[in-house]
């Protein structure tokens, strides 16, 4: 399979032809004959944005629990509805939040929710990449962390016997204060034995240090570095409260950082994570939507201008969190967060990218390409979507997409039936 | 002229038909006859977005000046391009802000920039509502203050010799650190003695407030309040840096406030608005997007979804700013703030709404109408609009919407040629 994209203005500002063959970019600046031609013209061509913390389900909760407190959010509404989940409601939960994504521009994430095997399919089914984060919790009982986490591997197994590189286990304890430090321990040196990543919250609150340092005398930062659980595979999601050393810690360790602009404010989370100070000790940073219950929207443009305005507002500083930063952040860090050989329109790089249609109204005129993306810009203005070599939408068409957005709807009426 | 929506979701959460005739809305529960008929099944009918603060002709500017400084930005970049500025161009930069504005479901708009007769016949073409603010500066010299408003009321008269209900002239002293003390309170007694709005920027910066009580001695609400010049005509955009006793002096004087979120974000303003104050002294809280260099985008929804954001994260309080009351800021409270008989889908009222394509993903499921608009939905939704009896907008085609950008586009980039 061949797609040929004539004409298209590139990130570099430069307008140039690329061809893809297999699941590569094989040329950039020339046009080649191809199984598949696309007019470029009055488009822009982007590396597809990578979503490092979601839980892509929860889609069906979208709208269900808004403007709550975190605690009354989490154990009056979410956690009796997802006690619910069925596997056939995590399939088309999960098949929704790609359907959402791939409309949007995201052409890989990393997931963490249950029932991982069937939202693998479904991921597969869809056509983008999937981090599939087996989640668990052990109620801070390692012996019940040893059975749940046999059950994790076994669930992860069954993934990675699908033989896909696109769809790929990872190993998702929920957090420390939900999973003890032995299992939170086995957990990392499964993820280390089987090559796969470590995705965990991490400080999200100002309430999950304190009662750290109250119970464990460290910070959850302090924690998992004492018992050998960070390094370059985790992905921590959130990470608000770092104090600099903290930061440093990620840094010696290739902590990979999941932000999640979106979520932090709408659950009050108290203060903006430190991005420059993560960025200045070469911590990637990458972004996230976290799960559509709080946030409500997998729309990574939506994730990105939020993510500007966080740190301009909370900083004093309108010249923090730039357009081009924000948008390398989405795309290109995002890639290095989960290790895939993606987020630049470049040969040999993955053929992982979108096409913007640059003839609408928030996009005129084009004084700057990055500033329309990231400030005015919305998930709409996507037209076409090529992940892994194939073309996923064209012209804002998904096959298939009405049948996945009725049966999501129909589950998640169940779901909350006599809720 | 009559419009038949028929068994479209409404506002209250009933499935039921609208008809409109002429310029109001005639009838909710009756299937009529009439010239145009919708259906509105699997649709949702709501007010138009009322947005009471922008500058609509700096779309040719968006993107021109992000992520920098705002003195720099204003003064390196923003004066230097307006300076250039012609009818022509305003005349294009409006109906781009129209266009935008139409296809993200605003349907009227509280506007400040220059050459503004030219300005009311773009927004006259797009069928919108607008209220034309004049706007103005006399580098705190009243003289030159009394021959600006001299021009400033003869645009406005020439607006107001169009003689139509949907573009009506208002007068918008720039802010009080640009316009003199007397001169603010001439343009007052103007404006109410024909009628009109008095659009002014308010304590938007810590600055402004500062430097209005070195030199004045007060801070700029004390300062206007001192000359006469709060009164229920009054539209104060941002008003960020108040102090209670200025909330009350809102509250007693009738003053209705524009907030716009993503701009003080984006602009780094310091803090947020009190909401919770005023919205509990009794202010009236409308929504505005501010112009196109400072945002970048028009679409009410980003400010709705921004607006709860940025509250919840400054008080700590994911309670506050829910999906219902900002969803009434942005439609109702706007309506009271301009003084229109609109905001409601109730017979008698204007017929200015929207209707959202329910059949979107992100859209799915539909456990709640007001946190999907709020929290999910992006102006892409919006598939039909109606203003003033007309509709403007059908399955989100707009009459001409090519010409308007290409037109806008050409004048944005000679502009800025040589800049």
């Amino acid at each position: 399979m061949s797609i040929s994209i004539r004409d298209v203005l590139l990130p570099s500002g430069r307008v140039d032809s690329v061809y893809v063959e297999g699941n590569r970019i094989a040329a950039v600046g020339e046009k080649r004959e191809a199984d598949v031609t696309i007019d470029g013209r009055r488009k822009a061509l982007l590396p597809g944005f990578v979503n490092t913390h979601t839980h892509a389900a929860m889609t069906l909760l979208r709208g269900y629990a808004d403007d709550m407190e975190l605690h009354a959010w989490l154990t009056d509404r979410i956690l009796p509805a997802e006690a619910k989940l069925t596997p056939e409601a995590i399939y088309w939960g999960t098949k929704l939040a790609c359907l959402e994504m791939i409309k949007s521009g995201t052409t890989a994430f990393n997931d963490m929710y249950f029932h991982m095997d069937r939202a693998a399919l479904a991921v597969a089914e869809m056509g983008i990449r999937g981090f599939m984060g087996v989640a668990f919790f052990d109620g801070l009982d390692p012996a019940f962390g040893e059975e749940q986490l046999k059950k994790v591997r076994e669930a992860a197994e069954r993934i990675h016997a699908m033989r896909s590189e696109r769809v790929v286990p990872a190993i998702a304890p929920h957090a420390i204060y939900t999973v003890s430090p032995p299992t939170l321990r086995a957990a990392k040196d499964l993820a280390d034995a089987r090559g796969w990543l470590y995705h965990i919250h991490v400080s999200e609150t100002k309430r999950e240090v304190d009662e750290a340092r109250r119970d464990h005398g460290k910070t959850p930062v302090q924690l998992l570095d004492a018992i050998g659980a960070l390094g370059a595979n985790v992905i921590a999601a959130h990470s608000v409260w770092l104090e600099d050393d903290e930061v440093r810690t990620y840094a010696a360790r290739g902590v990979k950082v999941a932000h999640c602009p979106i979520s932090n404010m709408k659950l009050s989370v108290g203060r903006a994570m430190p991005l420059a100070a993560m960025r200045e000790a070469g911590v990637t940073v990458s972004l996230g939507t976290d799960g559509a219950a709080s946030n409500n929207s997998l729309d990574m443009f939506q994730t990105m201008k939020v993510g500007a305005l966080l740190h301009k507002f909370a900083s004093g500083r309108p010249t923090v969190a730039g357009a081009n930063e924000v948008l390398d952040m989405a795309t290109r860090e995002g890639a290095r967060a989960l290790r895939l050989d993606a987020g630049d329109i470049a040969v040999g790089k993955l053929a992982d990218f979108f096409l913007v249609d640059l003839r609408r109204p928030e996009l005129t005129p084009l004084h700057s390409l990055a500033s329309n993306l990231v400030y005015a810009a919305t998930g709409d203005s996507v037209d076409t979507v090529v992940c892994d070599g194939r073309v996923l939408m064209r012209d804002r068409h998904v096959p298939g997409e009405e049948e996945v957005r009725q049966k999501a709807a129909s589950v998640a009426a169940d779901l909350l039936q006599g809720a």
